[in-house]
């Protein structure tokens, strides 16, 4: 029963269903359908899909999550990262507006679907732990410079496209004097009224007499009203005949379940990008669902996670939607309006079903120029280039993995970006690793505690060489290591003892093994004795798997305090503190 | 002057050249030559060219080494595994025998030379670092069983072939029916007789009368016998007309100089494989290099090790040779035949040039059996499985290591199977540091010395929890980290402040630094106060640009037990040892 109600959260969550949660429940998915119904328009726009599978992937994919999912205000849909992937992913092997393309599309979602549930079932959700925050800030800023730049032809009414951002400027540049008065009229408007909405709407509601709780939750449904107002001007001015793009006819009615053709060749160009779209998507909705979560002392599996997704995603495709995540503003509106549990998502999709039944048929109208300025507005929020003057500040290792994962995607796009990012970190770590600090120490006086002689003052004794290497002990550092020690000695003539406190090192590997070994040897021919002191109880249970112990010349100590008091024989040496010039 | 010196080794050594080292270097490089030449012309047959090339990459290459070289003792030329991959890389782009096979063996040793080049002025050296000993060890074994095998036929006078070593034992196997007896007459004699020089020969001669020393060195030589026996054996049987493969014609004397065509459009195929060849020609190179000096009390450095290989590349390409590198072999007879400078290496260059004018035209009738045979009893020696057992006992990640690198090598070839054997220790590496070890601590009596609650008999508070986390805070384990935390949290209520000890934390980058902050607040949310000890230094220097400091609960404390017991409002609880059940 425990892992029944693991694998379906609903169990759960559903057993303690009543009125109460029900109209919390209810009111929230009011608030998020309306919210919802321009976003999913917009994103299915910047897929390069018709507008109506923004509305199908926001139906179907939210009750699957509802059932699976494990966290109870989560919303989940399409969102603009993903919307980009798939342009890009889809865009390499089909035309925008053919039947390959939504073909393409549904078939990635079902891809992605399946890998997401597959690595919810191996229990890989750590996975998503190797994209760094730094990683994360910058192809997230990097996509919302793409995005907001990639809409901006939209309001201008003008056609350019490109592969890369530059070539996506330099297009637009030269296509400026073809934009269309008539479209700018339209979209620059609804721009403005967007960027207005997000600070000045709700004020005015609280001026015009409106609680602060309602107001702030009915201006997020501000965008609808650019939505509705651009549409009616289109249909009274007849701005389509005037050269502004409108959305045009839509299939009235729910989605045909149909199951994409598995066999479909496209699958193999598709399959890198499934798995990126699933793994940035993954971890766009678990930071989110984590937040939300610690808010109210609630709690998500992220190896759970994987299946709700998984599930999302599969209905998506079966329901004629596309890729979809759990989003950032559309989960904070689920919250902020009161969500209680998974059965408001589940409700939203009930409201998206009626507006794909009876408000498609006014979609017609609607002037693609309002659903860019849409997204413009959502994407903006997204850009943070502070993260690089942090990280610049904090350490340069993150400011280059930021950096590094900016700029490659804004040059080559999210998927290179990212997997150069996470290299960059990656390499950057195993570098750090690869020449650890070290330090001579010497007691802190009047306590047992060792520090670096370079930064305190503390008590050394000649004849002891006390070293602390600040690093597990593993194949990428252990010649690193062995030389360091040879060339502290040198220096060091009156050196009996070599003590390694080993309270950093928290692994040692085979290569690490024959390098302490050597050095064993080596210390021997010399007349020094090596001893470690403060070996964890791990490393030590290796090391008793090893001959290590019976050849090594000195001791194992417990505590580096008891290794210098039972070692010395010199008198010891008062610190001088930071003066001493060890290059360390 | 003195970075001239770095660059140019030889003007260090050679100023303090004078008779005796003549002597001693002359004398070694007599041996090496004898044991070289039989050697030299195997390796090229291994490689798939015709056997003077072998001859002519032992000339200039040592030469070069000599000049930029840092080992005195290193000696440069054909090795087996650096052959086995030249084989494999031209092979795919060219037929064994052709012209372009020539010129492409040629184009990947100017390739490898200039690769290393560049390698040791980036100062790149460190990267062979990341090559571990149960990689290095997987690969050579591998390549040893690969190589034996491959040679078999040679001894058996049959043809056969494979992409990997169960395609060639399945092709050995089908055409085992058309061995040829007077091969296998003479090859399975030469690889007896070459197998007895390895254990017997030299007990025979100090039988004989002569002292241990030169009986041992003499045994070197000993495979020399089996060339001239053979050869004769050949001419006056007229071997060659009854279906025993030979040498045939070869060119005499020096080879022409030359420099490849660069322009050879073969060099896009080939540029993986002069990167893998230069890596692992190097990782042999060094470590025999090191072993060697250390015997002596020498040093060499690593990256000026790069550019003298790279020279000796460069040089072998334009003199007909193919890559080559410091042989393990080789140099260990160079070392105990009293080689004392590089200069030996060039008598030893001079010693192979005369051989080249004066001894090819006999080769004409040495049996291509003999060359497999002391192939194949070089290789053996290689081959030890009991590296498996080793790491099996010793750490499961070192064996996945060494199992993942054998067997990927001996399916699918050197390149695949040392990038393999990488990725996975890497991968294990970081997997590790992801789920780091933690550790509840307490006070280990009579002393300020903190160790794991499940170890050890130690003294605790109840309202105080001391956390030691085994591993740098990093993106990889940051959130792993942090659902530990509150995890144990929930199991402690009574508890008032939370030490995490820092010991073993080398780093805190801007992911984990965010968790930190994240934890502090949820902590004061509890009415729970967060404090670090024993924090490092670099890991200070780094906090201190962050507002963590400012924003932290509690305080930093120089040690452990200060933080204890400045904290304390509880008594103290004796430890009841390893019986509390902490799930740690």
């Amino acid at each position: 029963m425990n892992q029944l109600t693991r694998y379906l959260p609903i169990l759960a969550w559903g057993r303690q269903y009543n009125r109460q949660t029900l109209v919390s429940d209810m009111l929230a998915a009011v608030i998020v359908t309306i919210m919802l119904i321009p976003q999913s328009l917009a994103y299915a726009l910047l897929a390069g899909l018709p507008a109506e599978m923004g509305l199908y992937a926001s139906i179907l994919p939210l009750v699957a999550y509802g059932i699976f999912g494990t966290s109870r205000t989560l919303s989940v849909g399409p969102v603009a990262v993903v919307s980009l992937m798939t342009a890009s992913a889809v865009g390499q092997i089909a035309a925008t507006g053919s039947v390959g393309y939504l073909e393409a599309a549904m078939l990635l979602a079902l891809m992605s679907g399946l890998f997401l549930l597959a690595m919810g079932l191996l229990r890989a959700g750590f996975l998503a732990n190797f994209l760094s925050h730094p990683v994360i800030a910058g192809f997230i800023t990097a996509s919302g410079i793409i995005i907001a730049f990639s809409q901006l032809k939209h309001v201008l009414g003008i056609s350019a496209h490109g592969e890369n951002l530059l070539q996506m400027l330099i297009s637009l540049a030269r296509h400026l004097g073809d934009t269309n008065p008539i479209t700018v009229a339209v979209g620059v408007p609804v721009l403005v009224f967007l960027f207005w909405v997000r600070s000045g709407l709700k004020p005015l509601l609280v001026k015009l007499g409106m609680a602060d709780y309602p107001a702030s939750l009915l201006a997020k449904t501000g965008p609808v009203l650019g939505v509705v107002a651009t549409s009616v001007a289109a249909y009274y001015f007849g701005l389509g005949e005037k050269g502004v793009s409108l959305v045009g006819k839509v299939p009235v009615g729910l989605p045909n379940l149909q199951i994409p053709a598995l066999d479909n060749p496209a699958w193999k160009h598709l399959l890198v990008s499934a798995i990126f779209i699933s793994i940035i998507g993954f971890v766009e909705s678990v930071s989110v669902g984590h937040t939300l979560a610690a808010k109210r002392r609630q709690k998500i599996s992220p190896d759970q996670e994987l299946i709700g997704l998984g599930a999302a995603n599969i209905a998506s495709s079966f329901s004629g939607g596309y890729p979809v995540t759990g989003g950032f503003a559309r989960s904070v509106v689920n919250f902020d309006a009161g969500a209680v549990t998974p059965a408001a998502g589940m409700y939203t999709a009930g409201g998206i079903a009626l507006a794909a039944i009876f408000f498609t048929p006014y979609l017609a109208y609607l002037p693609t120029a309002t659903l860019a300025a849409t997204i413009i507005v959502a994407v903006l929020s997204l850009v943070d280039l502070s993260i690089l003057k942090k990280t610049w500040n904090y350490a340069k290792s993150d400011f280059i993995a930021v950096a590094t994962t900016l700029l490659v995607t804004l040059g080559l796009g999210v998927e290179t970006g990212v997997a150069c990012g996470v290299f960059a970190s990656l390499a950057l770590h195993l570098y750090k690793t690869s020449k650890p600090h070290m330090a001579v120490v010497g007691e802190v006086p009047g306590t047992e505690h060792y520090r670096n002689v370079n930064r305190h003052r503390v008590i050394t004794h000649s004849d002891i060489l006390s070293l602390r290497v600040d690093e597990s002990l593993y194949f990428a550092n252990a010649s690193y290591i062995e030389d360091r020690i040879y060339a502290l000695l040198e220096s060091q003539p009156e050196v009996r003892h070599v003590v390694l406190m080993c309270t950093a090192v928290n692994e040692i590997d085979l290569s690490a093994l024959e390098a302490l070994e050597s050095i064993n040897t080596r210390l021997i021919d010399h007349g020094i004795k090596l001893h470690l002191s403060e070996v964890k109880g791990p490393v030590m249970d290796t090391l008793q798997r090893s001959h290590f112990l019976q050849d090594l010349s000195g001791q194992i100590f417990l505590s580096h305090h008891q290794a210098v008091t039972s070692l010395s024989r010199h008198p010891a040496t008062p610190g001088t503190g930071p003066s001493q010039n060890w290059d360390i």
